[in-house]
């Protein structure tokens, strides 16, 4: 095969994203969100959002990574973020597993490159990918925000557990992480979102 | 109203994108494409294909562009491509009246920036916006080509008007643009695109 007809059959493998179904619920009309316009949510949201990544941040790097990032799921499908760590463990293993599948569909030198924009995000290794990564924690509680609970309802999470999500957002951008906090107290007083159990 | 509460604001608004519909038919579930996952399909084309934009584009900006290129939509809707004059003619102007309101939307400073790179996009006044336009083109070429036929079948579109399109990717990308002239005469021979008619 040449090179250009692998690269296309890379790029028609990853439209089959667009059939991975995700937790979040989008309004209007009510649907739940698949992970291509996921992806793209998101490379906007970078573009828009880029002034609050640590001085230095490479955004073309950061909306490149976020393009890539849940190729996987073509293979692995979409995990709730807070799933219990044994089907975390499981899918991390299969994700790594569809990386290796499809990143290889690609010319040689594209698919190391492209791998390891992917693995780099993964590992939040620098601050570009902690950056991805915090807009890909931000984007699902703003969809949740607006939807009046959303899957926090749906799957009985609590303030806690969303706010443990929001140290990966402070990990990302001081600014969006201390957002991220705002709107969790928010939609606790809201009765949006079920507050933390109360200590002993 | 404060920065970010503006930029989440323009973000929450260009998420309705994912409830425009395309004339693109998707295989596997067949279903319309929406203009969400379309800008994400293409902004990852971009990465994918970059060495085939003429040496010193930036490839950075082509994916900036693609991600913002279809905002206009949440508006004027999609129109199909080989719509007619008149149409088209009504179409730019309520992209650009979409254009007006949803960049406003941003603070100042961004509203000018995104959409000088709208304006770039449209008028293919760069090497970044001529490649971003000819991937714009050749991605429902390939998912036609995939579907037997797609929307060239359910409207009657013949081999001539595809060429026409062609030119646009030839523009962009010698190489594309021979690939999908390639395309084209291969759908007339195995008969999922009608041949142009003939001369006089």
């Amino acid at each position: 095969m040449d090179r250009l007809t692998r690269q296309l059959e890379f790029a028609a493998e990853a439209g089959r994203l667009k059939a991975v179904q995700r937790q979040t619920m989008l309004t209007d009309p009510p649907r739940r969100e698949n992970s291509a316009e996921h992806s793209w949510h998101l490379t906007l949201m970078a573009l828009a959002l880029a002034e609050y990544a640590p001085p230095g941040t490479d955004i073309g790097k950061v909306v490149s990574m976020l393009a890539l990032h849940d190729l996987v799921e073509v293979d692995a499908g979409d995990l709730f973020v807070y799933a219990g760590e044994a089907d975390q463990r499981r899918q991390r293993a299969a994700e790594r597993a569809a990386a290796d599948r499809i990143f290889a569909l690609l010319p040689p030198d594209q698919a190391v490159r492209f791998r390891g924009l992917w693995d780099e995000f993964e590992e939040r290794a620098s601050a570009e990918a902690r950056f991805a990564r915090a807009i890909d924690r931000l984007q699902p509680m703003l969809e949740n925000s607006k939807a009046g609970g959303g899957t926090w309802h749906e799957h009985g999470i609590r303030a806690d557990q969303v706010m443990a999500k929001v140290a990966l957002i402070e990990d990302g951008s001081a600014e969006l992480g201390g957002y991220a906090r705002r709107l969790v107290e928010r939609a606790v007083r809201d009765g949006t979102l079920a507050p933390a159990p109360a200590g002993p």
